[in-house]
């Protein structure tokens, strides 16, 4: 590749920079501050390679790690709707497709649609690899929930109903094997939030 | 998998979630903040994937992806240890050898052994692998630093001879296209920051 190409690929991991800088719904384990989507889509790739035996049969996972460390860049543009919020699909869906058209075409050709292919891959959750990322991603944040003393859940008034009817599925998509985990334990505590 | 493996795997990434309150010198590309070292993971992982033409022949980028990933686990406990910084390197190596022992040992036993031996052949710097690995992992604070207008260079009064000692032979170990590609922009930075 001539230097060119590295020219843009360094444009590229610059602007990548600004995720960073996107706040999420979700707080780190202790509370003490909003996570970002960077260190999210960090711990998210990390699930995926720790997690590896709750992968669908075939999957590669090393396809899902670089769909994880990809997955969340055009936050940058349209940043992060949390998943109890009410949004307009159509509209961030849209403000998406823009901010990947912008994001990944910061790459050299060849190189920008190889990302953005990936990208795609994962918001069409169709191929085993993007039903376990996406299954993952929705796993990380009730974790952290349950470490944090309620998170997301308490601000967005989530009770077991709507958590089941909202993320349940998506985890179980997925990961069948994490959901069974999970669901015990977020029911207890949604359970007892709603009691007290 | 038994449960049993999958509460050890869940423990342990609870405990990755540490890495995101572990602050280096670094700050973003705007200079608004330090970084912490779990979003430079993810942000070295994706140099690692986005940069893979500058990889040594032969060179394995899933693994440098995923060593990139665990690479700074150590840190929750043994801190970072900022490069421009004074320190007892035998004491670092022990503490991180110590930290390693306790983070990774949380896994099931084989996964353990497995994740273990990743960080190993990181911190031994022979693969092709470790080597290119090393090199991102040293790449990417000056590209912030160029971002942000000197970062740490500034903090610990680094001059191009010191940048060129401590970090250049490092980035160009395991990816000399990536010094070419730097060295010239951080002399012409660090030089008239010496002399205004």
């Amino acid at each position: 590749m001539s230097d060119c190409n590295l020219d843009a690929q360094m444009t590229f991991l610059v602007e990548a920079d600004r995720l960073k800088s996107v706040n999420r719904a979700t707080t780190l384990c202790d509370g003490s501050r909003p996570e970002n989507s960077a260190e999210h889509s960090w711990h998210a790739a990390l699930y995926a390679m720790t997690l590896a035996d709750q992968a669908p049969e075939g999957c590669d996972v090393n396809r899902v790690i670089q769909m994880l460390l990809l997955h969340d860049l055009v936050e940058i543009d349209a940043g992060d709707a949390p998943v109890f919020g009410d949004h307009d699909h159509q509209a961030i869906e849209a403000a998406e497709k823009l901010a990947a058209d912008r994001i990944f075409g910061l790459l050299p050709t060849e190189q920008a649609a190889r990302f953005r292919a990936i990208w795609d891959e994962f918001e069409a959750n169709q191929s085993p690899e993007a039903q376990y990322a996406k299954s993952l991603d929705r796993m990380v944040a009730p974790v952290q929930n349950l470490h944090s003393g309620g998170g997301s859940w308490i601000d967005y008034g989530v009770d077991w109903d709507r958590f089941a009817s909202r993320v349940g599925h998506k985890i179980d998509n997925g990961a069948p094997g994490l959901w069974a985990w999970i669901a015990p334990r977020a029911k207890a505590f949604l359970d007892r939030l709603n009691v007290s």
